[in-house]
């Protein structure tokens, strides 16, 4: 390849008038900087951290596909009231996608040894067919690693390194986290492992805690069975733990951690205080499964915290060399530790058909697909 | 007086077969330890803070009164479903108030000083004739200041400047408040007025707006006007705050007050950032005028926190120091800055009346009991 080059890049557009569209959009990169690199991407996954910017607030049984072919578009109504919180984003057509993986086809002088090798790729607008970047935001891969293995090497890692580094900076003893099965669940319960950070594991069925009973997990519990509530406080109590990352975010679930927690401070508690334990409680949410209301009946006296997370700020709050420390593990450890699975992997154009749109905006546990622009 | 004397102490019990009842117990007590004092107790204030050890979660509707004239009771049943949060208290006699004021009646022998003095007190089981405590956990009042002026000198005063040091602590640019004409608002007023602070007050009538303006608030949104979306967005745009203390709790106040912050947040944002703006936005829940669950929508992207907050532990992170600092500023000011203003006036046995423990139940803005047990 020499560039200037051509990339369909997939880019999101809400207009004024509460229309979402997805549409393939030419790019021209003209040759990389010294610092610069052109990455062919030949694996991209949508996170659900990507599917805010990429499908808006839709409406899901408003989907109508459009255009060509090769130049395919899907259309979709945005939600009634939802138009408010789209107002900084309005008639922009936004590249998608936080991370990918690819090779190398054109390097600026100061970087030429990068040219041919795989890396893995951070900065947004990955859904496309190449993708042009500092140097800086790509980490080359181990010998022998795929696009695949590198596809998703920033988000989720960082953020399970992220959640035991906020447990040791905070002086936590042991972790809660929901939606212990996903990609980012596995991988963390890897690093506890590793660690010897004891790990309460909620999941939301039985198939789920037996992926987690696979890979070593000691605390699982299952938010479906009758005894959740108890099973979660014996767990807690056992652990000591009292800080959680919470990917659902909507409905009953980070109340019922809290209460959990009290409640496992209670047992130990020697008397009665009107305002509740004095035991710290925190719950850091960072995902939306449920996009429902949070829902807190405080029942769990005053000593508690909810807050959003999210992993950037974090890492600058980290620094630079605590950043580049994790960076490192993951490199290190990326067919181990940080492997991901993915149960389907696109094209470019397959990402707007609305069939499969609306699979992978289910975020079902276990269910992760990969964007492959190259195919 | 000599002691060993008797006196007359309010106590609430709650039974594991669900009954709250609140009894004149007396009590005996011996000489103080050099250290200590017995006090006479001239004025208990009846703080949000001091009901639910008072009451419990007792079913209003159920009061029924017993006892003697002089030795009153008052019985309840305990709600549905709220008898598991009273297990670390069941079947204890409980005495209540966290503070008051009155006259030294016996001093020991290091504090012969404070002899006939008026004091302030904080330490619980306030609502007696007599108090025996540490002479530490006294203040003498200043000279020609009542015991209703001191009776109050703690809870709201040491709540107020610990708002105002929590925005310093953590950096913020201004406050918001809710329920902001009760005493503890109008004495953040004062403060903020003196100290510079920009306070955006939150109230929820015209006559409560009046209160505040008449003591010179500048910032004050009534959160029953049909603007108040839109007004609270744009005292927060012109302050800049970023911090909230909400004594109200329960349903979407909390969630628009962090929906006005991000809202300003994006009238300077000068890119759209799909997880919201990076302006970290902190509600403090420190009150429950409302026993609703908190509902948060989260539709304020992922840099915000929602917390409990209690003053005691807050106080314990400042150090004694600092405490030092903000009670010496109590008493030097308190007649003027933290001046508070009562509405009645009761004697113990009122304190069990049916008619009157409705009234002081209800929490109202402006409403404020004041127990006299010398009456």
């Amino acid at each position: 390849m020499t560039a200037p080059l051509t990339s369909l890049e997939l880019r999101s557009t809400v207009s004024s008038d509460g229309k979402l569209t997805l549409s393939l959009e030419p790019v021209t990169l003209e040759a990389p900087g010294p610092d610069e690199v052109i990455v062919r991407v030949e694996a991209a996954p949508i996170n659900p951290s990507d599917l805010g910017l990429l499908l808006g607030p839709a409406d899901m049984a408003t989907l109508a596909t459009g255009g060509t072919p090769d130049r395919p578009t899907l259309t979709a109504d945005i939600l009634a009231g939802r138009m408010g919180a789209m107002k900084p984003r309005l008639d922009e057509s936004m590249a998608v996608g936080n991370e990918g993986a690819g090779t190398v086809v054109e390097a600026g002088t100061n970087v030429a040894h990068l040219l041919g090798k795989k890396v893995g790729m951070l900065g947004g607008a990955m859904y496309a067919q190449y993708r042009k970047l500092a140097a800086r935001d790509c980490i080359a891969l181990p010998e022998g690693a795929t696009a695949a293995d590198g596809a998703s090497m920033f988000v989720n890692p960082l953020t399970a390194l992220s959640m035991v580094e906020t447990l040791r900076m905070e002086g936590h003893k042991a972790l809660v986290h929901t939606a212990a099965a996903s990609n980012l669940g596995q991988m963390l319960n890897r690093v506890c492992i590793a660690d010897g950070v004891p790990l309460v594991n909620i999941v939301r069925s039985e198939a789920q805690a037996q992926i987690l009973r696979d890979i070593g997990a000691k605390y699982i519990v299952d938010s479906s069975a009758p005894d959740f509530r108890e099973a979660l406080t014996d767990a807690i109590a056992e652990t000591g733990a009292t800080l959680a990352f919470d990917a659902i975010g909507g409905g009953k679930i980070v109340n019922s951690i809290l209460h959990a927690m009290e409640a496992a401070a209670n047992r130990t508690a020697t008397a009665y205080s009107r305002y509740g334990s004095s035991t710290w409680k925190q719950v850091y949410i960072y995902g939306m499964l449920d996009t429902a209301p949070t829902e807190l009946d405080r029942g769990y006296g005053l000593a508690w915290g909810v807050s959003g997370f999210l992993v950037t700020p974090f890492l600058m709050k980290l620094g630079l060399e605590g950043t580049l420390r994790l960076r490192a593990r993951v490199a290190a450890e990326l067919t181990t530790t940080f492997a991901s699975t993915y149960t389907q992997t696109i094209s470019l154009a397959e990402a707007l058909d609305p069939d499969v749109v609306q699979a992978y905006a289910k975020k079902a546990t276990g269910e992760k697909y990969l964007i492959d622009p190259s195919r």
